[in-house]
């Protein structure tokens, strides 16, 4: 068997060994169907069966009330950031949105294309080319709009390695959550949100497929002149089938629901999570300063690491190390440098304990 | 090894053994990288030289001119139809479809939405709910606008098994092709052609991807106040990169090219395909009026063959026990009832072979 690397990317990342096993063993023929899931009709009864069980394990993994229609849609959280505006924005045109990174100033600029924007917090420090976000905004700095046609947040951010602890309190208005990297990583109550997208690339599955998770009756606000594929209506009403879906996607997400759901569900993942980031956090700040922390304490990610060594140079050796020993994906996002270890659900303790004592070693020797 | 069964499903379709098995092989991971394809980075430099390898693959295979973009997008052909209007229409707002089936008329629906469409030409027959196309028009059934944005047409109608035998005539506007079911089925010049688009669950790979082939000047077309995901020009800039991409799927294009340019590339594969729908035609037109092909004999498809049966309980019984023989999809499109054999491009000679003496047999049993 091909021998595997521990793989720390921030999407697309790493998926459960016994998935792609099993999706491994399936990909010629799907057992007594005799053709590949790439081959097989999204119309057929086999595609039915297989696009029911994803949809039932997220249901039953997040625990999502019956007014929420589950949507498996193309195009990632990107076009999510049009489709959100353009479908729940009228007939007021005017929405809050959370800044908290840059996945939230691109779902913003979509917005303001369709309607006004109410820039309800933002938490970005800096000047010019060197602007960024280490923190998550308090609840008494929101800025809200009662009157909102709904309040966008992104519920973690991969790049600065933030996450919101809970969800910000919005009254009546519907809360729209990004949350493409943290989904699946502890239970939440979704009978808070209007509507939850995240593309799956993350913790759900392979790239090119977004979930979108929304409250029925915020569908009534799409208007028949919207293009069709960009319409939430008519692809609730087609369950996700007006044109073809990405089937593969969907076939891996049913793979990982049942992964999840036979390995102890979201609290004994919440659990994991913890501990990983607590075993990294830890190495971290018990370094006497050798490795820092990008993100504000009470701001820190479980899912995205982000930290800095002294230098830019101690910082490209430990990751040239790093690449060498095994480890892939620790560079730092482009847009901030440093590093930043991306441990999602499928991500292994041992993994995490290996790295912590690779660095511990580095800073021996270079500290 | 599973056993396989005779695929002629219109799409997703039947792929390449080879291709399925070398998928297979690399799926728990790719050989000296560690990890598999769905979980690697779409930054990463394997990454960029299997989507370097997808794209090359293609412009080989249809000999693209350097002043081409190609672009593997998300949302299918029907995302397209939309995608299309918004960046090709402006800034005169008006365009001429051509009508040849169901597709077309979807395709012709969305761009509506965006400015004043011209009916080119139409094949639709019948009345009400009774509706049909059978054939493909003829050059001089044409009622072009030579001030037109471009020509949109279908270059294969799936549901209605009418395939065009070379492009319309159109002058200096610029045509655009919805080339989804017939792609690859044989070389063709594409610098008649301003775009050609294709989901690539036919002739190219799996379901969730769709190809883009564009001509370089028509990117400036595409307006800064279109939404991002939307807009040609931004697709072509970041080289289908501007968000995640549907990375399986375009490995499995990589895999599926280098498989046909194995094998004696677009030349080889369309005397096959005509050597296939020879044998299955023939077959039809030999059973004196027991099988009776639904398309018009000069506009019949390469790639869909559709015919009809003396009675509808006949057609059903011949789909039941060709199932039971090994045989996946042969029932007609809803909309047209009937039965339809997808012979796409993996579709071998002995499956036709096989299902033409089936045939044969069913009708000496009840004929």
């Amino acid at each position: 068997m091909e021998k595997r690397i521990y793989n720390l990317n921030a999407g697309p990342a790493v998926l459960p060994e016994e998935v792609l096993l099993e999706a491994q063993k399936e990909l010629f023929a799907l057992p007594g169907v005799g053709m590949s899931i790439l081959e097989i009709s999204h119309r057929s009864k086999t595609f039915d069966a297989i696009h029911a069980e994803a949809k039932e394990g997220i249901k039953k993994l997040l625990n999502v009330p019956d007014d929420y229609s589950i949507l498996f849609l193309q195009g990632g959280a990107s076009l999510q950031f049009s489709m959100v505006a353009l479908n729940l924005m009228p007939p007021k045109n005017k929405a809050d949105y959370i800044l908290t990174g840059s996945w939230s100033k691109k779902a913003m600029k979509e917005a303001k294309r369709v309607g006004t924007v109410n820039i309800a917090a933002s938490t970005e420090e800096g000047e010019g080319d060197k602007k960024y976000f280490k923190r998550i905004p308090k609840q008494s700095e929101l800025k809200l709009d009662p009157d909102a046609s709904y309040v966008h947040f992104t519920s973690n951010n991969t790049i600065y390695g933030t996450q919101w602890k809970s969800e910000p309190q919005v009254g009546n208005v519907p809360l729209v959550c990004d949350a493409s990297s943290d989904i699946l990583y502890k239970p939440i109550d979704v009978s808070k949100y209007a509507m939850i997208y995240a593309g799956a690339q993350k913790n759900i599955g392979p790239s090119g497929v977004v979930l979108v998770i929304i409250r029925k009756d915020m569908l009534e606000r799409s208007q028949d002149s919207l293009h069709t594929m960009l319409n939430y209506k008519i692809q609730a009403e087609n369950d996700s089938l007006y044109n073809t879906p990405n089937t593969f996607g969907i076939y891996i997400i049913k793979l990982v629901t049942k992964h999840l759901l036979n390995n102890g569900g979201l609290d004994k993942m919440y659990e994991i999570n913890k501990k990983k980031a607590e075993i990294l956090y830890n190495a971290l700040d018990n370094s006497g300063g050798f490795y820092k922390g990008h993100a504000d304490k009470d701001s820190r990610s479980l899912m995205n690491v982000t930290f800095n060594l002294p230098t830019p140079e101690l910082e490209k050796k430990l990751i040239d190390e790093t690449v060498k020993a095994g480890f892939a994906g620790l560079k730092g996002h482009r847009s901030v440098g440093g590093l930043r270890a991306s441990i999602y659900n499928a991500f292994p303790i041992k993994g995490v304990e290996e790295l912590v004592a690779f660095m511990n070693d580095f800073q021996k020797k270079n500290g």
